[in-house]
């Protein structure tokens, strides 16, 4: 756990399981090992790469990978004035790349995300985990003390309720992070050399009614139960705030997924993260998120849709509706990404014509 | 992890904390390899051993222990009418010791539970581990994706609220079990073979408004913040119903920490649960509740407390009035069990004077 795995100990390439219906989506990639690492388990699917700054600029992808790369003259080029709802210079802008793919899951993974290794020295074909995870159903309703149930070896414990066993579509599945840990700017600064090297164990569901901190550097998802609320937000250039595009698309997911009836599963896989960014710089980004997530927080917890939102869209338009209304007076901000939310829906559903359609993924 | 743990293998004998201010509650013991596998971390504490059958039959407790036992006969004698509400042939019996002991905190644990080991094959020190649990605060508002922040190597996560940082008091602290999953009749019938081998190396807060299965085979609380809630039901002779004397105060303990803002820990210790019970046996005892909570889990995920409850006695005579309400209709058993909920109390505050008095442990 102590260093990433290597391609080479990753050996043979990883039976590619829903090639056909799977995109990984990847902000801007710096870092030319990253894809070399991953290759045994990346190279049998299709890349989309979202360039999220200086579009002149040209990123060189290894050979052999199938992939689309969108900088800022194509994202412009294809949403028109709509392309606003995409943020600029920050990674938040891999949301686009949920926007334009076409399959039914979608993977999305930092480009200082290595292979990790599990504690028997295996690497870690975290793809190949959230797939089972997102195949599996979620419990959202009943916590199960022997972590989730329909994994190998485990099941329901005693007092579990029978009509609960069924679970429900699982809609994401949040994996963690060996080495660096995903630390606010004031942890970082607090606790410069902490590192995780916990390896736990364990898939959950996180329950109904229960918020977290989703983070992005390793998440993957169904496009088709849950794609239009994976919005990242305005974050980076010309916006009072970073850092906070994947937890602003977790507290609006888990709100929807919770009036849905979907699940939302944390845990393995472990991906390794090799690299802190700056604690100073982060804490630039985040000083008003930290400040504002006081209030933005009990928002979500006592966010209610009504009856009539049956699907994602409409659910997340009501929501926009909702931010507009009780969290303008945080901060003018909130008007901005409230109509942003609106018109990233406008957006998704031009690109996705059929998106209208998608079924609400309630349980049967 | 194949094998429980030797006492010899535990070496030296653990550092006893709380030594003064926890009773080790343990109903009849049948098996005399039980308390000399446990020795080296039993033996500094005071054990309460309360005898489930016959009272003529003596139980041989190894020396050097410092104990006290009670037989159906002392009971009968120490509570006089109200011994009622105390289960008999059955090891709900042991909440009778939850209200005789005079200290802090509480640790029960099965005969058939032995010394388990880590992955690194080091015996667990189980009683050591829920002390940690009981003495670290609880995060039931927001869920941490490192699972405990208080751990050694753990933090909060980026975008995990600063006011909620505190955390509150932990009131219970659920430990698991290797080997023989604690797994209902149905699923011990269809699974004879299964063995929990999984070593989930984690801790973590059971979120507010989730309700989960509580298993009395390893079991620390904090006697002070929620004891007289932990009441183990009517089981056993004379009753419908047996194996949900810890279910049923699991479901009330959640509600009523829920409501005064204490929390609930599940996770690490483990024990070596070395016996499955018979399942036929088990069947037989369980298939009333099994149809039962079906009604029972809504009506405890429902529950509200009014706001005028602010001590356990209060909250859960008001569940107890709930019970009576709501439940009688399912089966003319719980209209017993809600008075044997008040008598409870009544003994309850009889045998511990100021009890009535203990803080709600609401935190700051």
């Amino acid at each position: 756990m102590a260093e990433p795995a290597t391609a080479t100990e990753a050996a043979a390439p990883a039976v590619a399981l829903l090639k056909d219906e799977l995109d990984i989506v990847i902000p801007t990639i710096r870092n030319l090992d990253f894809l070399e690492m991953w290759r045994p388990f990346f190279q049998p699917y299709h890349l989309i790469i979202v360039q999220d700054g200086d579009p002149t600029k040209t990123i060189k992808v290894p050979e052999g990978f199938d992939y689309e790369l969108y900088n800022r003259n194509d994202i412009n080029r294809i949403l028109g004035p709509k392309a606003s709802c995409i943020s600029f210079k920050d990674s938040a802008c891999r949301c686009f790349g949920y926007m334009v793919s076409k399959k039914k899951y979608i993977y999305t993974i930092d480009d200082d995300c290595f292979v990790a290794k599990d504690p028997s020295g295996k690497a870690i074909n975290a793809l190949e985990q959230h797939i089972k995870n997102l195949l599996s159903p979620s419990t959202p309703f009943f916590f199960n003390t022997l972590y989730d149930p329909f994994r190998e070896g485990a099941d329901f414990v005693r007092g579990y309720p029978f009509s609960l066993r069924e679970g429900v579509s699982t809609a994401v599945s949040h994996g963690l992070w060996l080495n660096i840990p995903d630390y606010d700017a004031p942890t970082q600064l607090v606790k410069p050399l902490e590192r995780n090297t916990r390896y736990v164990d364990a898939v959950m569901t996180i329950p109904k009614g229960t918020l977290f901190p989703m983070c992005g550097m390793n998440l993957a998802f169904d496009r088709q139960l849950i794609g239009p609320a994976m919005y990242f937000g305005l974050m980076g250039d010309g916006q009072p705030i970073g850092r906070y595009d994947d937890m602003w698309a977790g507290w609006c997911i888990k709100v929807i997924c919770d009036h849905l009836g979907l699940g939302v599963k944390t845990g393995l896989p472990y991906i390794y993260h090799s690299k802190a960014s700056n604690p100073f710089v982060n804490l630039r980004k985040e000083y008003k998120g930290i400040y504002w997530q006081e209030e933005i927080i009990p928002f979500f917890q006592q966010a209610v849709l009504p009856k009539d939102c049956t699907s994602v869209q409409k659910c997340y338009i009501e929501l926009a509706k909702q931010v507009k209304e009780k969290l303008s007076k945080v901060d003018p901000y909130f008007d901005k990404l409230a109509d942003a939310m609106v018109t990233w829906i406008e957006a998704w559903d031009e690109l996705n014509p059929t998106g209208a359609a998608v079924p609400n993924g309630k349980a049967k």
